[in-house]
């Protein structure tokens, strides 16, 4: 775990947060400048830097973001209004921290892509 | 396979399209309406209409459809510039064809989330 790593101080409870959904593999807690009326963050337990950085064998991480956001969408109350997940990677995404990190939004119709 | 599903006709080669990357699991090709100057949909080969239907025996499909992305990405040289993946569900989202996609962005300054 990298020392200066802002996620990986939430996922071990160093730093406070408004932790929704733990699991082995992941974590998933609310943004605090949202974006959306639900704007929440799932990462990865394990500290993987970004997309760019992802091994086959951590492949399946992924999988596990996107069905513990199905859940979430569903505890939320958003599944049948509809919600977005993103995933930025380096500057032209506009990625600031560097630990893998998938947006969930909703509660409003959201924008355009790109 | 839905006979009406037009990501299905595409994986089968019914519909003639830009495929960028092809394995056993996922296919991607160009977007021909593309809201940036890289645009490229990334889809498992198995219909699955959207993260809402996603079962925890399907969710690996996840992350190769993220794999995918990162090879993809250096493949089109966008891989240090930076890319915004995206997964629409429902109407907030904009989700218009119901075989789960993933959006890879690049080539210019991504907007704001939401």
């Amino acid at each position: 775990m990298p020392t200066d790593c802002i996620f990986c101080k939430i996922i071990a409870k160093e730093i406070p947060s408004d932790v929704v959904y733990a699991d082995e593999y992941v974590t998933a807690f609310r943004d605090i400048q949202p974006a959306a009326p639900t704007h929440i963050l799932i990462v990865p337990n394990k500290h993987i830097a970004s997309i760019n950085d992802l091994t086959e064998a951590d492949a399946h991480l992924l999988g596990k973001m996107n069905f513990a956001a199905k859940q979430i969408a569903k505890a939320e109350g958003v599944d049948e209004s509809g919600y977005r997940l993103i995933i930025n990677t380096g500057a032209d995404a506009g990625q600031i921290v560097f630990h893998i990190h998938m947006h969930l939004l909703a509660g409003k119709k959201l924008g355009r892509l790109g």
